[in-house]
């Protein structure tokens, strides 16, 4: 069995899913993207929100992460999103990431049934962790209520870093509420529990109050200054630099942010096929993707060697 | 080719899904409790959210389907739910059962992205209806903005039939709220679109409207009163009959609506196997269990036959 991975720590990214013009994944162009991310210094969060993981059956997934591997990524830069509705896909694909050597997994809970109670998601990991069954398994937690509509809770939290320490290694609060990832890093950022912010807008909040990093959507497409900010957060001009950041976000909000990091891609590569999102999603519309090219223009955005 | 079933109508029941107490779906104890129900005059509307469908993985529906047909369960009886966040899951689902003869699928939109537009959900219906490309499918549209949180609005609906008229075949109101009900009906009641509402407690309101009947949860408990207004709507003393059905109904309130209907069928059956839910859901705790059976004897409830 081989070792564990050192914990991730910095800046990750949940990556892009190229599709085809007949929306199939595209293996090539993926492995492409993953590798300019890690060459920018951005861990590689494949199967996130905003990589339409939910988009992609067990079947697609598992065979992108076969792709990533044969083509020499490193897997303690991977934390693969595993959590889905139904307990089998998540312990398959839990197990099929912990056992290619990925660094942890990323565990959205059950998402379809609302009102979950603290007991029923308790319950949820814990089947998981057990069926995997596996020493090396590290579990973050994915808080994102806004998308999810599952809330993960303080107390629930508690229970499951008692239950499994180690195991439970920590979270992704995409709450988009800072008062709540403030209090995950006061309460559990002793225990071994890794907190990352879900938006590089909280990145320096973040890094102050002691959290690991951040998993944002726009590491996808501005990662280098994402990267820079975490590596010079004690330095002169960090709010500076933290402004600069959440002004060039604030810009893909123009869409969905999948759409527009899509474009954005699409326009710095010159390649119309990254427009391509798998319903319920829309690609681009010409009007917009302009206006996002306009905008980003103005703030020198760019996307190096892509 | 075989010819397209009859058109569904009348009272049909997310079917609920037993589980063994390792928590795999029991493919006996599924057949036995749609003999029952098909017995008191229910459809199978398997693999809805009361049934955990959402818990199940696609090979586990798949396995299930064919558990049925090769148990003699006739597939003009089915209407199984096909709507998965993935659209080559929903597609997958939606060819094995219209391959298979059901009479229909009641489709869920892809619910895990929020704020769909309208395009980007016409976008999904027309991708799985040209993907199966078969002229028999029949598609129910699932609304349950409560549980999905992605609602299906009026103009989306009327863009799907008259883009897919005949396909297009009709729809579940699970958004408990009449008025949207009654809008549905006025809308588009002439259009060969067949309205079900996703509960009992509006069935005498439905049918006044012209609606084809309702797909109910407690169908798994209370079918013979359900199918007893539906048969006997015109006659005196309906409203009456609608009042007690609703009242049965409140009961199992006391508990997420899964777990009570289980509990039930645990004690009617004599079967503590019954109770077995995935999570999220927690199995009926005791002291509930007793306070729903007491409720319910208070109010005559049996299910003869079980």
């Amino acid at each position: 069995m081989a070792a564990q991975p050192p914990r991730l720590r910095g800046v990750l990214s949940p990556v892009l899913t190229p599709f085809t013009n007949d929306l199939e994944p595209d293996p090539g162009r993926f492995v492409q993207h993953c590798r300019w991310l890690l060459d920018s210094g951005v861990g590689l969060a494949v199967f996130g929100t905003n990589s339409e993981a939910n988009s992609l059956s067990v079947a697609e997934r598992l065979n992108l992460l076969d792709v990533l591997l044969a083509a020499g990524i490193d897997p303690a830069r991977l934390m693969p999103g595993t959590g889905c509705c139904a307990l089998p896909d998540t312990v398959e694909l839990t197990k099929k990431a912990v056992g290619s050597g990925c660094a942890g997994v990323l565990m959205l809970p059950p998402f379809y049934y609302k009102n979950a109670s603290d007991d029923g998601l308790f319950r949820s990991y814990s089947e998981v962790i057990q069926r995997v069954g596996d020493g090396r398994l590290r579990v973050y937690l994915y808080h994102i209520p806004p998308v999810a509509q599952v809330p993960l809770s303080l107390a629930l939290i508690e229970r499951l870093l008692g239950e499994y320490p180690g195991t439970i290694a920590g979270i992704k609060d995409s709450s988009g509420d800072w008062n709540n990832t403030a209090a995950m890093l006061h309460r559990f950022q002793s225990d071994g529990f890794d907190v990352f912010c879900g938006s590089e807008v909280f990145l320096l909040q973040t890094l102050r109050g002691g959290g690991a990093g951040c998993i944002t959507a726009t590491g996808n497409v501005n990662p280098a200054a994402i990267v820079e900010l975490y590596e010079s957060w004690q330095q002169p001009g960090a709010d500076e630099r933290q402004a600069a950041l959440t002004a060039t976000r604030r810009e893909f909000e123009i869409m969905p942010m999948i759409v527009s990091m899509k474009a954005a891609i699409a326009w710095q590569r010159n390649d119309e096929q990254w427009h391509n999102v798998r319903p319920p999603l829309m690609n681009a519309p010409a009007g917009k993707a302009v206006l996002l090219r306009e905008a980003l223009t103005q703030r020198g955005f760019a996307m190096p060697g892509v």
